[in-house]
């Protein structure tokens, strides 16, 4: 069943903000059985928003608007509308007293512009916001649907969930999209597809996305299946596209790479400490975004300079003279230094050129090592990462994690 | 002159994918004269695509279209854009020239889906793709202008500011968006309007955004001015809202707070050293996201647990076990510490409770303890800051970045 999305809101019409609301949406929506088939985002004009609703109820079984129900000038969704799907409005008793009971539990008094949030489409149900003063509305024109949403996140994803996924469900008829995300680390974008086409080409049901970057990357399969109609053909291509990639998948259950490394970190009951000289403190940030984290992780260095590296890890003059900031030997250095330092189990860093200045032909911008150490070895990688300094250092910390990770698993093993 | 974009690809009615080239053309058509009243997303189907050009032809004189230029057959765009104009495509000799070309460069043969490529619409101007293989196009009609660009945001970039924007520039005439943007720190939500709101509402013909958190805040106040007309009136509304608000504007050149800060650093010529307990990272990151800092960066300690704050910041057991990790005399002895540890002029340091466990009620979670020491005295703040573990991290982060800057603005003084 189709839907489609219309953002309300001039700001988003700006070069500083994107609607970001739709995302959650369509996610919801896709697991409810509708396909999200047009997004539009219209400004605050009453007229531009009343077209937008008319042409998508032409194209689309259920329009969800979200944004402009709040009590300002610039809130004109309603009575959009109700202009677009030629109705009139009534100011509700009972959301005028629920609006003054808030303002007045706050101490403030309500003014004359709040009232408008209390204007009902004739024949809309009142969805209830928890979280905000302005309640959405659920309309139903003819067999088609149009759903009214306040635009702040927390309170549309209330709503939404409260009031609209239910009535969506039920019109779906148990319809529903079966999927499986595949993430995957350390396989190159050419590689890929090539690996995996010769086992999805056999199921031409099921539909296939591929999004391939620099280190991390990931395969979708899905199909539409009705509410009695089994999903089995999903699950069996799975079972060969995890076959073929092996541990190259780190998740197919939404877990995000630091939540994987959390996981097996706490698995092994081992400690972590990170010497960051480049990527300077975003594999720490990753690894404390995890809750829980100080279970396992110790600490760090940030070494940025080379002072750092001998006084926070032990880094002797020697080897930078010799070899350099950005070599093996300082990576191996700062990893068993930082081990030491912490007296954790693992010790891990990450020493690179970040740009745009300070590389040479000998040592372009992109150059990384990476050290990994337990005590009985140490493990170093050496990469050179293309792109900007912000993406650099980026998958620096990213390709530490995936380091780590290896690590962790066959160590298991 | 009213423009719109419509962003071509079924992968941006997913959950996971989000038009953000919309982002940067909207900046830049601003700049040259052209509102954005309206953006859709569409899939990737013919009849779709056509419609969605129909439509926005009629309503606009100018629309953009990304994406769906492709060799593949998902990539629909310029049959579709044939189809809504109603005209006819030829292959073009010289573009299929060009396409074997590149590929015979790189070693390959060009198979038959590419040269879809070389499909010109008939009567487009060819607009040159640097960095891929599918040209873009440009189509007047009937006195407007249709542009076909395609999805990669660096092969789009490079053609619309080579082809694109100077045609829209000699079209609008000179016409421009004339603005200031206001960033601003540690002014709250409530107050902030109320400051300003005296000021433009003098100026009814300046539009005025307003967009305030907890921490950063921007404001955003701009009106279309013709070529030979004079922005004086934003200029003067500038400066009275900078005279207003003084030191809470950090920017209005579109340095960030990182950049702001690193500046101020590298002009005082003092070192920094930082201490994160809770944020883990995200200070080193931010201040080690611009190019250069290792001019005034040295480094710092990531102290998630008890025994990193002692070991490598020299806090004492006793501290620890009296006041607590989340406190202001460790606050005290981190900033002191790190400092030391680097012999660096300023040491910052950071330690809170980012949740979403370890609250209690005498200390909860969003409750964080910043320090700044610089030999000669240190300063303790203490923030309860609401939100999620992220938000708690990333606000104490930027808490600690405005803070320097006003460390480092009043030392001067």
């Amino acid at each position: 069943m189709k839907a489609e999305i219309i953002a309300v809101g001039t700001e988003l019409l700006t070069p500083d903000h994107v609607d970001t609301n739709s995302l959650y949406m369509t996610g919801e929506l896709n697991n409810a059985g509708w396909e999200v088939h047009r997004k539009t985002v219209v400004g605050d004009g009453l007229e531009d928003i009343a077209a937008a609703i008319r042409e998508a109820i032409h194209r689309s079984e259920l329009v969800i608007l979200s944004g402009g129900l709040g009590p300002t000038e610039d809130d004109r969704t309603r009575p959009a509308a109700a202009r677009a799907l030629g109705r009139n409005m009534s100011r509700s008793d009972k959301i005028l007293e629920e609006l003054r009971r808030r303002f007045s539990a706050r101490g403030f008094k309500m003014n004359k512009n709040n009232e408008r949030q209390a204007d009902v489409i004739d024949g809309a149900e009142v969805l209830d916001n928890n979280f905000g003063t302005a309640p959405g509305q659920w309309i139903e024109n003819g067999g088609r649907y149009v759903a009214l949403l306040p635009g702040p996140y927390r309170e549309l994803k209330s709503i939404f969930e409260k009031d609209v996924l239910p009535r969506l469900r039920t019109l779906s008829g148990g319809r529903r999209m079966a999927s499986t995300l595949f993430h995957i680390t350390n396989v190159p974008e050419s590689e890929l597809d090539a690996r995996i086409a010769p086992l999805y080409t056999a199921y031409p049901n099921i539909e296939v996305t591929v999004l391939a970057g620099t280190g991390h990357a990931s395969v979708k399969i899905f199909r539409w299946v009705d509410d009695v109609e089994s999903a089995a053909d999903i699950e069996e291509l799975g079972e060969k596209i995890q076959a073929e990639l092996g541990n190259a998948v780190f998740s197919t259950s939404g877990e995000t790479m630091d939540e994987v490394v959390g996981r097996l970190l706490r698995e092994s009951g081992k400690t972590l400490a990170v010497a960051e000289s480049c990527t300077s403190g975003m594999l720490g940030m990753r690894i404390t975004s995890v809750a829980g984290s100080s279970d396992y992780f110790l600490g760090g260095a940030l070494c940025y300079s080379n002072d750092a590296k001998m006084k926070l890890c032990g880094v002797q003059p020697e080897t930078l003279a010799e070899h350099g900031a950005v070599s093996a030997e300082t990576a191996e250095a700062l990893a068993r230094g930082v081990r030491a330092a912490l007296s954790s189990d693992i010790g891990i860093s990450i020493t690179g050129i970040a740009g745009p200045g300070g590389g040479s032909a000998d040592k372009p911008v992109g150059l990384v090592y990476f050290g990994i150490s337990d005590g009985a070895r140490t493990e170093i990688r050496r990469r050179v990462i293309p792109g900007d300094r912000e993406s650099i250092r980026e998958r620096s910390a990213y390709f530490a994690l995936s380091m780590l990770r290896d690590y962790l698993i066959n160590n298991k093993l």
